[in-house]
Parts: C-alpha cells; structure tokens; sequence
C-alpha cells in the first residue's frame, strides 16, 4: 500500500470516501511498528466524531442464517435512512485468512449499496489480534458517518465474549430444533446476550420456533439478570420472509433508550473502554515478557517441572519472576 | 515467630506433628521476601510426600450450613479411619482479618480431635493472595499424612472458581426454598459444580428439598457438560441428622474412581498445576510493572484519557509500553 499522510486518512474518512475508509482500516490493521504513530495521529483525529452509532453484536452458531439475517436486517435499516456498516469478528477465518463475511455473494445487495458498508475479518493471528482492530475500525466507521455498526462473529471460542465486551446490545441468533435446543446452548451464552432470537421462523417452522422460544425464555428465568433495567427478550425472526426484523430493531433502540436514560450507556461505553485498555496493556506487558530471551529459555523446562509435582507453581514462577528483579526497571520496584 | 531451620518444619510435618505444621502453613502464608527460599526448600522437601488425598471443594452462599456440614462430614470420615484437614478460602473474611473458620466452636468435635486439623482463612489482602496460600498449604497437610482435604469458600465474588480450580471435586450446597431457588443460582456456578447438594433436607423440609432437588437437576439439564464421563449429580443431605453424607461421600469416591480410571485425575491436577504456575507468573509480571514509578505516574492520567474518549485505548496502551521498550530488558525484545 502506497502510504499517504494522515491528513488524507482523516480528511477521507470524515468526507465518507469509502476507498480511503478501507485504506484507512488496513493500516489500523497493519502490525507495523513504523505505522503506530500514524494511526495514533488518524485515531486521535477521528475520535471526536466517533461515538455515535448504535453497536449491534451478531452472534450464532454456523448454519443459524447470520449472513442472511445481517442483510435482511441492513437493508431495511438503509430503508430508514441508517447507514449500515458491518464488520467480523472470526478467529476461525483468520486462521485461514479468509473472513465469513469473505464471500460478498453472501450479501449480494447489501454489498452492492453505498449507504453500506461491509469488512471482512482481518487476518489477525489470535482472537485478541482480531478484535484488537476491530475496536478501532467501530470508530473509524463512525467518523465516517455510519450510525448503525453491526459486528459479526460465528460462535466459537471466546469471541463472543470479546464482540459482546465491543458493542453496545449482544444479539444471539438461535435456531429451532427437535425440542432439545438448550443441549445445544453455549455456557454463558445466555448471561451475555442482551436478546435471542429464533431465526428461520417461516413455513412450517414457525411453531417449532415458538416452542424453541418458550424453551429459551424458560432457561433465561434461571439467570440472574446482570442489570435489573433490562431482562433479555426472546424473539422469532425470519430473515428469509424479512418478518419478526422491525420487532427486533425497535427492541434494540428501546434498550438503546432505557440505558441512555438511566446512565449505563454512557457507563459501559466508559467501562468498555477502560477494560479494553487494561486488558491491552496487560496483554503488552506478558508479550514483552515472554519474548526475553533469558524467559524464553527457562520458561519450558520450569512448566514441565511444575506440570510434573518437582516444583511448585510458586517456586517456578518466583524463579521466573527474579530475572525482573535482574532487570533495569526491576531494581526501581518499590516491594 | 521464632524461626526454625527448614529440616525442623520439613520433620515435624512428615511426622504429622500439628503444631509444626501450624507453623509451617504460617511460614508459607509469610509475604516475607527472606521467607522465599526457605518455604522454597520446605516444599521442595515436602513435594515427594504430597497429593495424596482426595481434595474437596465445599461452596455456598452463608447460611447454607457449610460448617455444620463440614463438621457432619468430617466426623463421619474420622469414622471410617480418615484423616481430614479443613482449609478455608473467604476473600471477605480475608478483608476483615477474620475468617469463617475462625470461630471454633463452630465446628467443636471436629477441632477437638487429633485427627482432623481446621486451619482458618489467612488475611491475604486478595482473593489471588488467599488462594495462593491455600494450595500450598493443601500439599503441606499431604505431607503431614491427611488423606482428605476439604476447602471451604463461601459463594462469594470469584472465590468458587479459584476453589474449584484447585480441588478433585467441586461441592456446592444449596438450600431449598419457595421454589424459586434458581432465580438465586449464582451465574456460572452450575457449570464448575461437580455435584450439587440440598442441604437441611430434614423435618418439614423434606419436601421441599426434594421439590428443590428436581429444579437444580432441571437446570443442570440445560448445560453442557464440560465432560461427558460425568454428569454433575443433585443430592439431598442433611448436616443436622446426618442423613444423605454417606451417599454424597460415596459420591465422590465414585467420581474419583470414574476419574482415575479414565486418566482426567492425573490430567486435571497436572493442568491445575500449570494453570495455577501461568496465573501466578503473569500476576506477577503485572504486579511488576504497575510497581514502576515511571508507570505509577503516568496511568492514572491516560487511563482517565482513554476513558473520556480523548485516546483510544491502544494509543494509551502503546503509551505505556513504551517505557518498557526503554528498559534494559526491553532493548533485548525479540519483535
């Protein structure tokens, strides 16, 4: 990529150019040392138009029909005068460098509209790496007009957990099945959403639907309820006859709604963030740690000696833990 | 305390002797930095002789009757010619000092016979500082010839999971109410629970707790099972009469056969290990770095910034990982 100034970024991003939005994305993506301070510079200029879309998580096991409920969802947002971008969060396609959102044809129209806006997952190395960008593309979208942010990730691994720790209301996509649907429920998944909804609930799989629901509202009674102002609804939704959507989306924006009046949207956008940066800078700290040679040395031999009852975890950690005591920085610290 | 040579605390625990293992557990709860390398050669000595013992979490909000229970069980153990040391993990206790052990005549036989050993909650400042103090102190009472170490925690912030982190088997104690026990189940706490116990099930209570029983097995239905050769158990008992202790016993001994038969014991004390040696490292390179007068100075400032949106939180993370760039060990970096 040819590099420009930071003033072409932000003055492209602000104007809603979306070729220099991408290019933009692409160095927030860069791994790059020498692109740091650029992107400090472009960040620190987008942020005060940053902020002020709706962060829509979008979660669901392969198969539920994300793709299509995205779509469908985005394109009668577009109807209303939104304007939609949507980004992903895969660990699994950034194993292989491919993205589920890779295969435009997937969202055919949606992609083809210039009110939309649509990311594939980056091939970041870890789940971290992944949603470490992704956080900062939310912003760069919405310096560049996009009011509705939807995030997608499939339901593997942790990444919901990171999607749900970035937006704003926690979606899960949930399918009908033969009765059985909470065998198949992710632990924890229901503590984190801010809503399920039963997709494919059309033809003759509405009353399955219906019965799935009542299954979901059933499990959902059994969770204390993270914040009292909000219990998680269950709805049915079909992406294909596009029904059940408008009910979705104003069930978003009266969450948006109470959370704003009560204080807790601007709280845990402020607690999202500080989160975030804690959890960066300790990331940091372990990373710079780990890649000392004199740890990279020892670290095995000590885990195996801990793993096999001839150490324990505190002797082998303290014995790691004294080549900081050796280091410069070590002898200024203060216990 | 008067400080004895290692050989003296290494002796008196091997021969069981109650009093030198008191202050053995002392010397290991010692945040003394001079303490290190000889509680280093203590356990270093006593590694060989510990893991022998069946190691039992027991959790529950206050009020369920742990103690009692505790007490009901151990006395019954004592019976069948075991030995039972009783640790206790209370971030709260640890807060005041005290602890939920602290109170002996709670638990009056039991602390009355030679052959069981109760030592109460060390005032770590931390939950991580109590709980690091407890395994340590699971494997000197190993040493010292118990065969069953219980470990109470009161169903309290995150105390449970480190508990159940650090033990065979993961008991939680419920109590039977207006049908409306699940609303007060503690999230996550069925999917770490290796069974879950009804307890005051006597009397009028009968009932209930068997109306109660059902519920939780319900719940437990829900989840998925984090291993398929055994499905968390729901048992009445009742610490008053007695009654219900042999059966949960029996129980664990099932699930330790089940365990050890399978290879997951060897693989889960093994992965506890290494799990426990990481989380200490890391805690302790964190506590390191958040020690540097240089990042003491500058954090509080950027973290405002990142939470008022005037930084992202990777431009306040960069900030202050820099300064490690700067250290010796820092220029030694491989990336």
């Amino acid at each position: 990529m040819v590099e420009k100034d930071p003033k072409y970024h932000i003055e492209g991003v602000l104007a809603g150019d979306r070729k220099i939005l991408s290019k933009t994305i692409t160095l927030i993506e860069s791994a790059l040392p020498r692109h740091k301070q650029m992107t400090d510079e472009i960040m620190g200029s987008l942020l005060p138009h940053s902020g002020n879309s709706i962060r829509l998580g979008v979660s669901g096991v392969p198969g539920v029909g994300k793709s299509t409920f995205i779509e469908s969802l985005g394109l009668s947002l577009l109807e209303n005068e939104h304007r939609v971008a949507i980004l992903a969060v895969d660990p699994s396609s950034a194993k292989s460098g491919g993205s589920i959102l890779g295969d435009k044809t997937r969202m055919e129209k949606l992609s083809a509209d210039p009110r939309a806006y649509i990311r594939p997952s980056p091939a970041g190395k870890t789940l971290g790496g992944v949603a470490r960008k992704t956080r900062e593309t939310i912003l760069v979208c919405e310096a560049a007009g996009f009011d509705v942010v939807m995030v997608e990730t499939v339901g593997v691994g942790q990444s919901e957990y990171s999607v749900a720790s970035m937006v704003d209301f926690f979606l899960v996509l949930m399918l009908s099945g033969a009765g059985d649907e909470l065998q198949g429920i992710k632990r924890g998944i229901l503590e984190i959403a801010d809503a399920l909804a039963v997709n494919k609930a059309d033809g003759d799989n509405i009353k399955r639907a219906e019965k799935a629901k009542q299954v979901y509202e059933n499990a959902l009674h059994f969770m204390i309820s993270p914040d009292a102002s909000w219990h998680p609804p269950v709805l049915t939704c079909s992406a294909l006859t596009m029904s059940g959507l408008d009910d979705l989306w104003e069930t978003v924006l009266r969450h948006n709604r109470i959370m704003k009046k009560n204080g807790r949207f601007e709280r845990k956008r402020k607690q999202q963030a500080k989160d975030w940066f804690l959890y960066l800078l300790d990331e940091g700290i372990k990373e710079w740690f780990y890649q000392l040679p004199k740890v990279k040395k020892l670290l095995p031999e000590i885990q195996k000696q801990v793993e096999t009852g001839n150490a324990t975890a505190m002797m082998g950690a303290w014995r790691l833990l004294e080549l900081l005591e050796q280091s410069e920085s070590g002898r200024t610290r203060s216990n």
